[in-house]
């Protein structure tokens, strides 16, 4: 009987996250993945960054649009049962090798209990890494859309810069601007500038934690003269942001609840600690039921589909502490 | 002459994003901030998962809502000169203390050359460490929307939902509900359901990287089925997501440009690689040009504003390398 082409051991793919690329911010389970790994794969620059602890591994650099090619290279060699990294800045989950590496391995048809196993070891993205040298830009809700339209239709992506334009996100733009691609910065900035005041403060951060780090502070109206490449993430404030002492910060909407004063941390009138706003979810459905207006109208005054606005208009209210609290006001 | 009140050395906050609390997925330098504290402060839970790093040092402990109590007390210290580490799961400026923090700064007149320095050590958030954990959920655009109603009206929540559900994004859904929060995901749900297919793929991941550790499939249609609280994080789907050998996958578009197929990573015809594709901005710009149709019909081709198609179809379109490869297709 020939032997079945298993491997003797199980080979293994690890997708390590290498976070901004500065050795310093690699949590310690990188640095164990990568140490683990017989061979390392990744985009040359990224290689480099970690150049001193590759010594005495296989290597393979791989350029720019290669994903797939850097995946079928870490499957040949794990099905022969070898332990293969494959590293990406950032977080690989975020516009990085996770994704094609199991589009790769499913064609392959290969199963989590096929011999080889996955491991995805997280990292900070850039959205995180660049945040965190220009302040709390990032502290609402926020969003991460990739302007490269090398492999999703400008339709999309136009769609998307659009609806959270509209929606008040704190919005990071990855793979903003290349040698090829100048002109999709520009479209997001004249979607932006439809919703959002031209002083909006945006920031301009390249090779965050690196030899060549830059941070720039420019606004919506003059992002067009800002210096971009690839190596840079663009982070757009919402209509809240703002920029003091030379940092940008975005507000949590502390002032929406608290007077935000030294000593004085308590709540102000009608809102309570830990307890949804009056304009929370309770307080507005109590609001709307009582308003006595439209469901057409209801959705004019705050920017919401008619068709939502109706169908809780037709739920009855539940009556609980929480409501009755906040109705007694 | 008396001294003013200047502290004989430096004080320093440092904001540190611990990621999921598991010591093996702290950076280096989130381990070494910690350690050259005098004091830490934080939510009870985020200290218990670094005790072993904070013996000998000042520890203070707040509760929940209680994030102004703790920048306070970090700068009541910093003032006398200390280094205070205030932490937070995942990474401080993703709804942790960085925002907080610098509001209370500002309010006491600090600015960053009074004596006070600040850092901010970046960490992997939550949407990263639990789509690790899943397969590649985030792949693609995504964005962070936070249920809690306590500092945010409720309307700007919902108009937030129904953007990124209308425009398809991957949605990471934090402080998902709570014993008085329940309404909120619900609400969420329904938004959804007005866009999404009723089996996008749903995860729902509970103590990342921690003892506890749990994840759930489901679907939109069942989210409220699901045992949701506020240790967990729920990711929802776009229209492309799917479940496969137990990993929730949303592919890069991959498919648009390449045939997956093992040892074939040539294009499709008529897409090249590191170029746009054919429907790319500037493939885009070219059609919708040539079609001859008006901006009103083709805002409702393409689901976008149509004042946004009246202003493309105003400018001339630019003649370049890119183009003509495309249009001679």
């Amino acid at each position: 009987m020939t032997t079945a082409s298993k491997p003797p051991t199980r080979g293994k793919i690890l997708l390590v996250g290498l976070g901004p690329g500065n050795q310093e911010h690699l949590t310690a389970r990188a640095r164990s993945a990568i140490a683990e790994a017989d061979t390392v794969i990744g985009y040359a620059t990224y290689i480099r960054l970690i150049a001193d602890l590759v010594t005495g591994k296989e290597v393979v650099k791989k350029a720019m649009a290669e994903e797939l090619d850097r995946a079928i290279e870490a499957y040949e060699r794990a099905k022969q049962g070898k332990k293969v990294a494959i590293v990406s800045s950032g977080d690989a989950g975020v516009y990085g090798m996770a994704g094609p590496t199991f589009e790769v391995l499913f064609q392959a048809g290969w199963t989590p209990d096929s011999g080889i196993e996955v491991e995805i070891i997280p990292g900070a993205s850039a959205l995180n890494t660049c945040a965190s040298l220009v302040g709390a830009p990032l502290t609402h809700d926020f969003c991460a859309i990739s302007l490269s339209d090398l492999l999703t239709p400008w339709p999309t992506i136009a769609r998307r810069l659009n609806a959270v334009a509209y929606a008040d996100f704190v919005v990071a733009l990855y793979n903003p601007k290349s040698g090829r691609r100048t002109g999709q910065i520009q479209q997001a900035q004249h979607i932006f500038l439809q919703f959002r005041d031209p002083q909006t403060p945006v920031a301009i951060v390249k090779s965050a934690f690196r030899p060549k780090q830059s941070i720039e502070f420019t606004t919506l109206e003059k992002l067009h003269e800002a210096d971009i490449s690839m190596l840079t993430t663009v982070l757009i404030g919402n209509s809240n942001t703002y920029i003091k002492h030379g940092l940008m910060i975005t507000p949590r909407g502390y002032s929406n609840k608290y007077d935000v004063e030294i000593g004085n941390s308590a709540p102000r009138d009608g809102e309570k600690r830990g307890i949804s706003l009056s304009t929370g979810l309770n307080g507005w459905l109590a609001t709307i039921h009582a308003s006595g207006k439209s469901a057409a109208e209801l959705a004019q005054d705050y920017r919401l589909p008619e068709a939502y606005i109706a169908a809780v208009l037709s739920e009855p209210l539940e009556a609980d502490d929480e409501d009755s609290e906040e109705i007694s006001e």
